[in-house]
C-alpha cells in the first residue's frame, strides 16, 4: 500500500517513481544480471523478505506455471498473495478511455487499478492478446493502463506483448547450463500448432537472449515474422527459415506463434513437418515455456531426452520471479 | 471452530450467544463507533490477532473490492483465509427448508452452515437477490440460514437486503473528511444503470447514516423506492425528486437501484438525466460503492475529481473490516 | 520441492521412495492406527509441522469440504496451499500417453507432474471417473499419471476408485463413537440418487472397515455391486439386499452409487423405497461423507436426529489430513 520509495536524503524526503516490471528491456543488463545472479544463489530459500506484504495476481487468462510459481515464491518470502480471476469471480473490466459504461463490462481498469494499488503491495497481471486487431493488441491496452494508473509496482505475467518473468527464467537456464548467456548460440525454433498463438514469449525471450549476449538465430517459415517494434530491439540477430541451421545451436528455444499478416486466423498450412525431433536438434539443449502441445509442436523423444531443460525453466520462474519481487518491494 | 464465547465469571462458565455481523442495525452505536475508532487509529498495522484462525469466504456472487480487501485483511492479522465461489468449485446450495433435493442443487445450505462452522472460526458470505420476487429477497435467505445454523459468527459480504461492511466504509470516510458523522449532510443520490439493481447498499448506507447522526436526504426518481423495511429505521430522513438539492449536501453518495413495483425488470426509462456531473455537486464530497459504470452513473470528470471520495471508500474497506473481525473472533 | 526423503545410514545416503497417500491399501494397518491416534490425539491443534512447505490442491472437480478442511490444515500446520482448478484458470490436461496433442487440451498430465513437482512438496488431487467407460476409469487415469510422474507425494483427494481421506475419517469417527473400530457391526447402505454416481467413496470405505477389523455388511438393490477389483479385498464381507438388516447395526453408512452393468447410465428404477428413516437405522449411527441430497437419499429427521456423525465426519477429515500430511512431508 506504500505508494513509492521514499528516500530519506541529508532531512529531505524524496519520492522515487515507482518501479515497474513490464518487459525487461525497460531495465539495464546490471539490474538483470543481479536479479539472476540472487536467483542462482538463493534457489530455494525462505526467507521474510515480504513478511506484511500483499501482491495481487490478477488473471485475464488461464495459468499453472506462473499461479503456482508466484504463489510458491510468495510465501517462500513470506508474503501474502490474492488471486483474482476476471471475468469469473472477479467484475469484468472495461479497458477503453472514456467509454460509456453501459454494456457488459461494470468496472473500469483505471478504478480497479486506483483501488488494488490501496490493498496491495504490488500488482502482477496476466492479459493475453485478444488477436483480433494487431494494432490494439501492439498498445498492450491492459498493462498500458496498469502502469499509468496503479500507485504500486506492475509486474507482466505476459502481456500482448511480453512475457518478461519467463524470459528471466529462460536466461537462467542458459547460465545454469552454460555458466554463461554471452555467446552462447541460441535458436528460437518456429514450431506448429493448432492455433495462431500469441508472440510475447518469442518476444521476451528473444529481447532477453539479446540483451544478455547470446549469438541468436530465429528460425521460422516465411511469413511468421515477430512485430518490429520488437526486432527492432534485436541488434544483430540472424533470420532464417532453414531448420538444419537448429542441430548447430547449443540451445533450441521452441515456440509457435501465428502470422502478423493473417492475424489472428487459424493457421492455413499447418506445417507439420516443422515439428521438433531429436533429430534436428543434435546436442542441443531444448527449451520450452510450456504448456506444450507432445508430437504437435515436438515429439515425445524431445521431451523425454536428457537435453530438455524446459523442467528447469518452468522451476526457475519460481526461482528468478522471488528476486523480482525483492527487487521491486522487498 | 469455537462455537461461542465463554465468559468466565465467578468459576461459572457461561457460553454467550455467537454474534454476526449482518446488518449494522443489529448493533448499537456505541459498537459501532468503538470499531470505526479502531479502524482509523489502526488503519495499515499488522497483528497477530488472528493467527491460527481461518475465516471462509463464501462466494455466490463476484466480487473485486470486498475478496481482496478482505483476504489482505485476515493476513494483515495473522489469520488464514479460504475463498470458496459456490458454484464454480463448489458444490450449489439448496436453501429451502424441507426440499425434496432431486434437481440441481446436492447440497443444503443448512449441512454447509454446520460444516463450515466445524472448520473455520468465522464465515463470510456474499449472496445478492435472486431479483424475481420481493418477498422472497425480502427474507434474506442464505444468510439467513447462515446466521441460524452456523455455530461461528456470520459477516455479511453483501446479501439481498445489506452491505454493513460497505456502510461501516462509508462512514469512516465520512469521519475523515468531516471530523464528525453527526449533522453532516448526505444525500442517497439515484443513478442511472443499464440494470435494476439491488438496494442492499442503499439500505445499508441511509441506515447507518441514520444511526451515525447524519441529516439524510434521499434523491429519486419518482417511483424508486426502499424497501418499507428499510426505511421505517430511518428516522427523520428526507425524501425529494429533486437533483437540484444536491449542491447543497456534504456528501453526495451516488448508487443506483431498481424499482420495488416492477421488481427485477430492466428499466423502461433509462432516466440518463440523472448522470451525476461536477454542475450538480458543487463542492459536496462524492462517494460510491463501486463498481461503478462511469458516463452512465457519474462522468470521468466527478471521478477523477479532487472531491471523489470513492477510492478512500475502497481503502476503508479494509481498515474496517479488520476491526470488524478483531471484535467478532479477534 | 525435496524429490524423495533421503535416509542417512552409517555416512551412506539412500534415497528412499516417494510415499503416496493413493488408497488406504496401499498401507499397512499399524501405519493408518498411528495417523487416527494422532488425529485425535492433536485434533485442533496448531504447530509448525509444514513451515516453508507448499502443498497443491488440483481440482478436476467440485469440493466444499475437501478444499476447505484441507486449506484449513495445512494453514494450522504452518504451510502454504495454493488451489488450482484444471479448466477454469487452469488449463486442460491431456491423460493419453503418446497423444497427438491437436485437440483441447494444451498440455499433458505428465508435464504438469514433473513442473507442479519443481514448485510444491506434495501434489493433492482430486479427479471423479468420467463414468463412460468402467475400463477407463478403472485404470484411474490422473491419479495413476501423478503417481507414476510426480517427484513428491500424492495425496488422492478422491480419484474414481479412491476417496482415502474420507475413510479414514470415517474410521476416526467410529473410534470417536465405540472406542475401537474391532468388531463394530458396520452397514454400507445404498441410498437412492437421481445420478449415477461414482464408488470412490464406498469403495474406500468398505475397504477401510475390512482393513479396521469392523464387521462389514453390504446392503443394497440387486445389480448394484461395488467393482470385483474392489470386493476381492474385503474378506468376509455380507452382501445382502435386505433393507431390514440396517437397524441391527452399530454404523450405518450411508452412500449412493450407480451400477456397473449400465455404467453412467441415469438410474431406470429410482428405487426411492430405500430412503433412509429413522425407522430403518433404530439406534444405529448414520454416516455419510456429504454433500447429502436430502430427502432423496435419507430423511431431514435422520439428519437432524443425535445419531447423525455425518458433521462428526466433516470435521474429522480436518484432523486426519492433518495427520497424513505429517506423515508423508512433515
Amino acid at each position: 500500500m506504500s505508494t513509492a520509495h521514499t528516500l530519506e536524503t541529508g532531512g529531505q524526503v524524496a519520492t522515487a517513481p515507482v518501479r515497474h516490471f513490464i518487459s525487461t528491456g525497460d531495465h539495464p543488463r546490471a539490474v538483470l544480471d543481479a536479479i539472476v545472479d540472487r536467483a542462482i544463489a538463493n534457489a530455494g530459500a525462505r526467507s521474510t523478505a515480504l513478511a506484511g506484504l500483499s501482491v495481487a495476481m490478477l488473471f485475464f487468462n488461464s495459468s499453472l506455471r506462473t499461479r503456482s510459481s508466484f504463489e510458491v515464491g510468495i510465501a517462500q518470502l513470506g508474503g501474502h498473495s490474492t488471486t483474482l480471476e476476471v471475468g469469473a469471480g472477479v467484475w469484468n473490466l472495461e479497458t477503453i478511455d472514456g467509454a460509456v459504461m453501459d454494456a457488459d463490462k461494470p468496472e473500469h481498469i483505471v478504478d480497479a487499478a486506483r483501488v488494488l494499488s490501496r490493498y496491495f503491495d504490488a500488482i502482477c497481471v496476466r492479459s493475453f492478446p485478444k488477436l483480433k486487431s494487431l494494432e490494439d493488441d501492439l498498445a498492450d491496452p491492459v498493462i498500458s493502463a496498469l502502469r499509468d494508473h496503479a500507485t504500486v509496482p506492475v509486474i507482466n505475467l505476459e502481456s500482448c506483448l511480453w512475457h518478461p518473468c519467463q524470459a528471466m527464467a529462460d536466461v537462467m537456464t542458459i547460465r545454469q547450463r552454460f555458466g554463461r548467456t554471452d555467446g552462447v548460440k541460441v535458436a528460437l525454433a518456429w514450431t506448429p500448432h493448432i492455433k495462431a498463438l500469441p508472440t510475447a514469449v518469442p518476444n521476451s525471450f528473444a529481447l532477453a537472449a539479446a540483451q544478455f549476449g547470446c549469438e541468436l538465430t530465429i528460425v521460422a517459415p516465411e511469413g511468421y515474422d515477430l512485430p518490429e517494434a520488437v526486432t527492432a530491439q534485436l541488434g544483430g540477430a540472424t533470420v532464417s527459415h532453414d531448420q538444419s541451421l537448429l542441430s548447430d545451436q547449443d540451445v533450441v528455444y521452441a515456440k509457435s506463434w501465428g502470422r502478423l499478416d493473417r492475424y489472428g486466423e487459424p493457421p492455413a498450412d499447418t506445417l507439420r513437418d516443422w515439428i521438433l525431433t531429436p533429430e534436428k536438434l543434435g546436442d542441443a539443449v531444448f527449451m520450452h515455456c510450456m504448456p506444450l502441445r507432445r508430437n504437435v509442436e515436438a515429439t515425445d523423444a524431445v521431451l523425454e531426452s536428457p537435453n530438455n531443460a524446459a523442467y528447469d525453466e518452468a522451476e526457475n520462474r519460481l526461482h528468478v520471479q522471488k528476486e523480482i519481487l525483492v527487487e521491486l518491494i522487498g
